[in-house]
């Protein structure tokens, strides 16, 4: 046979919840085979969800995997769909070695009729593999009536040399490639041209089939696509939902044929909606159907508001106002003009009674006081969440959260921290990008993202405006002392972020940043305040970490350091 | 020369501070060098501490490094001790890769005379060097006056094959090996085990030279030693403590000369010593010189201010006692009582009408107004740590917050958690142990650790008890609201220590722990216990973390997980 369709099922899975991912297969699987379609692909670790971490580690865990992708199989013929191979990822154990693998297993005919184990297991960044599973050594050829399939895992094809490079000696007609890739700005790029490189390697298309979806700390952005043998685009799904779609191989053709190309979106919308799944998918896997949180008036607490309106609905957030002397009327209305305009619940919490209580008792005065403050109202954000059941959402951003401008225990607490990998320059202009999506039409909840692809297009916003032009202008402030603003603590936030995204992100110490070009008063005053903020966030840990990668793990540095560089 | 004498320089390193770290390898040099030794040993990692984490990374820190180790030898050979061999473990760079190296280096003759590279790099438990090392591939033999000195980096010599097999061939005089290696009740019997295998393997005798110190969250024992080659003990330095002791290598003898062997601590001892050893570096390292915490009358803040009082002293330690409207009178004696003994400060905190003035406002009800309580307590602890720039401690034991049984951003705060890592059960022999070292005369600070050694025994207690009886016997409770005791929530201790040490340490599953032979009802509820509770912690991240390796890093699990078994 010389036309094989493949779908590429880009779908949501759930960590450790084998049961509801066996069933999300099936449904795929369904809608696939009444497509007359040969093979479906899933991503990464299709059964277990992904990254596991250490649940690969224990046995009973692993034998529940072994055990639904048989019982998987089983299903699937018994529906009448074992003539299709279905090829997902899930936890191995192999004989040889104390470690589970990395597995991707094709069940056909009612049984898994073949596996292939990852070969490189990365351990940087996000990733921690290699603690956790042991490499495959083998390359796999699946004969799919009479086409040649090779397969690899993820960072397989990142890495030179292993399976692709013995793929490339094998003469196979295509390159199945499941991943988990968790979302970073512009990372999509890199992936086409990856995948480019191979194709081009194995003399064969390749198709690229990614998790889309929340998880934890992560956000995977599907994009999944094809390339033909040259590196040509010729396929792809959309980012941030899930989907299902179609390649048809042609073994004999010269060329194949051009299918559907979604468009990659703007990188605000990209980013904005990446933090909106990122909450939807937290507050959805852990069973929450609200938030709550603080709402000062300013651009950051705002825009996390809004956020979490298009994430749940405005009538599924609390946003609470908890004014103290130092707050100005401005901030108020701006806060109250926020909450009426994304349909949110709002309450108000003046603070100055519950200060003068502790400070009759306790005369604090300085920093000391100012924290007093701020942990007021963590303790009222928390009796709201422990009260109504809903999750507490921390609103700082990056610069802030990096140079350790907050309160721990304070302005800090929170389970969820939408915002937490986005720098203050960004945050301004994902707000005003959004105020351009309402004037547009885009209402609250009409994101295109996982769960939104059925809905309505949201609640339209009256005026086209979402987030008070009053919060995106005017200047930041902790309002924690009389005239207080951030610029009398931080360098200006347009410097400050692109000197903290070449510390942090890129790991350059003193010698290299004043070789970027910036003055060694600005260089040393943020490796200060961010080496001082990351031993205080570890010491009393925050919610909210900084991280090195967009939507990633933050840099891991030792607690206890004489560091002076 | 048949004669070599080898200098065993236990010391206790901080990570990044070069300076520091090379001040004190010359300080023990000079020591060694004075009592005619040829080759001094220093623990993995030396120069830059150990366990550097992401700073590896960081180019201008290699940098750093490097230099230091050449000003080090630059620095030796001018005060005239160029003939010794000084052996620093410090981070390398390698030009066949990106990664950099887990590096030994000799110092001889005011150079870097020689070098060995880490070969297996551990990725497990608390390991993460797969991630930030590349691995050698040479085995280095020294000649060092005419004897074969055969070298070796801590896992190297915990798996079969690489270095010690390459040495096994190579009729070395002696292997010398240098570690890292965290303190874990009983290891040092396993290292010992290792290392005998070890010589019987290569035919010569290995020293076993190991860090000693607290580092974050990790305490390191030292407890370094000398086996010969039929693996028989011939030298051991003390646990907990810097050291410089020496081996007299007799190349030409049939059996070499047993030294001084120190015998181990009893194991209650070694876990509060540990304990201790573990806060004080902390505070040192950090620049404390005092903590706070909260008094409860229960038995484990007592026990963490005991420890407290023996890490800095009594003067240093601000107990605060907060009764509510719950606490019982005995509570609050005990908590004086306890204050008294260890001549720590001691100040009353009413929480009762602060409760009152967040009631008026809030109305909470249920577990809402059991953590408001707790939560107030939070706000005053860190107070007291912001005014009097003072460590604030967490005082939850390992069982209770495994068990989810505290309250985030309530008596959860604290930078340190002491006990963390001590089951509940453990909790009271630690107690009991300590009062009976009272008894025996060892007053506060009279433990020998680092930095007692050269101290008095300590400040003697008037009646030989340390620990209010009161506190030990009566039953546990966290008195938030009338009569409540840890029994109503949770099974009885001693049932509930053995489940969590199965489940949480040895990654036992449902079935498992049913084999174990536990009965489906506590199994059922410690496993729904725990699992809430670490999603819960890590939802909103309390300071103290559940470890699985004493004095470890937790199970590193997802957040999100639909997992039901």
């Amino acid at each position: 046979m010389s036309q094989i369709r493949f779908a590429l099922a880009q779908i949501d899975t759930c960590i450790g919840d084998v049961q509801a991912n066996v069933e999300s297969v099936l449904r795929y699987a369904r809608r696939a085979f009444e497509a007359q379609t040969q093979v479906v692909v899933y991503p990464e670790m299709t059964l277990t969800g992904y990254p596991i971490e250490d649940l690969a580690l224990r046995a009973t865990f692993r034998k529940t995997a072994w055990e639904a992708a048989n019982t998987l199989a089983q299903s699937l013929r018994d529906e009448g769909m074992g003539d299709l191979y279905v090829i997902v990822g899930t936890v191995g154990t192999d004989h040889n070695s104390d470690k589970p693998r990395n597995r991707m297993v094709v069940l056909h005919n009612g049984v898994v009729w073949a596996a292939y184990d990852k070969h490189f297991l990365p351990n940087y960044g996000v990733f921690d593999e290699y603690r956790i599973f042991s490499s495959g050594d083998q390359s796999v050829v699946l004969d799919v009536d009479g086409a040649r399939v090779g397969v690899a895992i993820c960072e397989d094809i990142w890495q030179d040399g292993g399976p692709v490079s013995a793929l490339a000696q094998q003469d196979i007609d295509v390159l199945v490639t499941i991943n988990g890739s968790p979302y970073e700005e512009g990372k999509m790029h890199t992936r086409v041209e990856l995948a480019a490189k191979r194709a081009k390697e194995v003399g064969a298309p390749v198709i690229y089939l990614n998790q889309v979806g929340g998880q934890d700390d992560l956000v995977f952005d599907g994009g999944s696509f094809v390339v033909d043998a040259d590196g040509g685009m010729i396929q792809r799904s959309a980012m941030f939902v899930e989907s299902l779609d179609y390649f048809d191989l042609d073994t004999q053709a010269e060329q194949q044929r051009v299918g559907t190309v979604v468009e990659p979106r703007d990188p605000d919308e990209e980013v904005y909606a990446a933090c909106v799944l990122g909450l939807k998918d937290y507050m959805r896997k852990n069973r929450f159907t609200g938030v709550c949180l603080g709402l000062s008036g300013g651009i950051d607490s705002a825009l996390v508001a809004a956020m979490a309106a298009d994430a749940c609905g405005g009538e599924n957030v609390w946003g609470i106002s908890m004014p103290s002397m130092y707050s100005s009327d401005g901030s108020k209305d701006d806060a109250a003009d926020l909450a009426e305009r994304i349909g949110a619940h709002y309450d108000v919490q003046p603070i100055e009674s519950l200060f003068s209580s502790f400070q009759d008792q306790l005369s604090l005065e300085g920093v000391a006081a100012e924290n007093l403050q701020a942990r007021i109202r963590g303790v009222i954000v928390m009796a709201y969440s422990n009260a109504k059941g809903v999750l507490a959402l921390a609103t700082g951003n990056k610069s802030e959260l990096a140079c350790g401008y907050s309160t721990i225990y304070g302005d800090a607490v929170g389970g969820y921290a939408p915002i937490k990998d986005v720098f203050k320059t960004r945050v301004w202009q994902l707000a005003r990008w959004r105020n351009k999506a309402a004037a547009q039409g885009v209402g609250i909840g009409g994101l295109n993202i996982v769960g939104n692809e059925g809905e309505d297009k949201g609640i339209a916003l009256s005026d086209g405006v979402m987030i008070p032009v009053n919060s995106i202008e005017k200047a930041p402030s902790a309002e924690l002392r009389p005239g207080q603003k951030d610029a009398d603590s931080l360098p200006e936030y347009d410097v400050l972020d692109r000197v903290l995204a070449s510390y942090i992100e890129h790991a350059h110490g003193r010698a290299d940043l004043l070789a970027d070009g910036y003055d060694e008063r600005t260089v040393d005053t943020v490796m200060r305040l961010v080496d001082r903020a990351e031993w205080k966030r570890r010491q009393y840990p925050l919610g909210p970490k900084v991280s090195s990668l967009a939507f990633g793990r933050d840099r891991r540095l030792p607690i206890t350091s004489g560091l002076r560089e």
